[in-house]
């Protein structure tokens, strides 16, 4: 029979996978509006923010009432410690979403042009990042988020790539500087979403890890402290 | 006499405090680096950035300790946990910080040139507005973070009008364009600490308030809880 504490626990996994969901559909939807040019989805980014908000205090608050409920074991409490950490990443990951939109709002005004910048790459695997991590935190698999750390070079690297060619554009095409700027801020917005992803990741793996060695401590497989610590940027 | 816990959550306030000294810090640092092209301030910022990191670890460990060791009180859980979020924020701080020292390391590559845009006067101000974000933490002063808020446009009007004036700059001497670009990014990076001050004030504003209404609950100055989250974004 499960405790009401251990129904509370599955409750906020599922609320933090909602959030997680709603954060993703607000890059895809950025992303799109970028790709199409298209008003109507950079409005849905805008009216989709305060969902996000809501059910980022949801978890918190549920998060709050499950640690005044009861003493949590070791591994609860860093699972829910995690999950508010994770909670705020995510909420701003929906905030990169917006800055997106807002861009995209201004580029429409502009003529279109021609940009050497490929952001819906960029998208789709800041996009699978985020996914990846919070995969990593549900199925509570440090080896995933590993994963999700090493992607985050790859997009380092396109939004490096993105500014060389984008500032060479601003130089010998100024006439477009306006939308080489758009589209470099966009690519940092992208950027910031694999940078939350990657925090989501160190996450993961800083509280599994450690939950793992306080749950198993004084076994072979124990590990100090701060070694695990490392693992924790 | 005070308990163990009590010194815990005092030692947990003053590990926050130094946090937050190393993060104003590392921007402050930053910015000198950016006014005097200072090579070797941008690489204290950088080797400074492990510091920042092992305190965020260690703040974390201690709220876990804190929380595991005994059955807190509504008002000490919701202090432990705007503790564990403020901290991810300080830690964040201490990266745009790194940002900025990059940047400023590009920047003195290029040729030095005048450009239209206040950075030490934006500095400032975001650097302000952290430091009183913490004060209203330690003060537990919701009507101090309410004012950090306020600041936050301040910054982002800043931000907009080097926005423009960097722009402008680019097109009409496109030989500076480089220049402007990295003054831009350092705009925004200044832009991203406010933020950042923003998410401190809002958690303070939430979580003072919230403790508030369950401290004390029932009685006249009770606040329905569904009205207090409004102040958190």
């Amino acid at each position: 029979m499960r405790t009401r504490f251990q129904q509370g626990l599955d409750e906020l996994r599922q609320k933090l996978l909602r959030m997680g969901g709603y954060a993703e559909q607000a890059v895809d939807r950025a992303c799109q509006a970028y790709i199409d040019r298209d008003l109507s989805r950079c409005h849905m980014v805008l009216e989709g923010e305060s969902q996000i908000n809501a059910t980022e205090r949801e978890i918190d608050e549920l998060a709050f009432d499950l640690l005044a409920m009861q003493q949590p074991m070791a591994v609860d409490l860093r699972f829910i410690l995690a999950v508010t950490k994770i909670n705020s990443d995510l909420e701003r990951v929906g905030d990169q979403a917006v800055n997106i939109a807002e861009r995209v709002m201004d580029m429409v005004e502009l003529p279109a042009v021609d940009l050497p910048v490929d952001i819906p790459r960029m998208a789709a695997a800041s996009s699978a990042m985020v996914r990846r991590a919070l995969e990593s935190f549900i199925e509570g698999k440090a080896e995933l988020a590993q994963a999700v750390l090493e992607m985050d070079n790859v997009v380092d690297r396109m939004r490096d790539e993105a500014f060389i060619m984008l500032v060479k554009a601003m130089n010998t095409q100024p006439e477009k500087t306006r939308q080489a700027l758009d589209a470099l801020l966009v690519a940092r917005n992208l950027e910031r979403v694999a940078d939350h992803a990657t925090n989501i990741a160190e996450d993961v793996i800083f509280w599994v890890r450690g939950a793992d060695v306080r749950h198993n401590a004084g076994q072979d497989n124990d590990v100090p402290t701060h070694q695990v610590a490392e693992g924790h940027q």
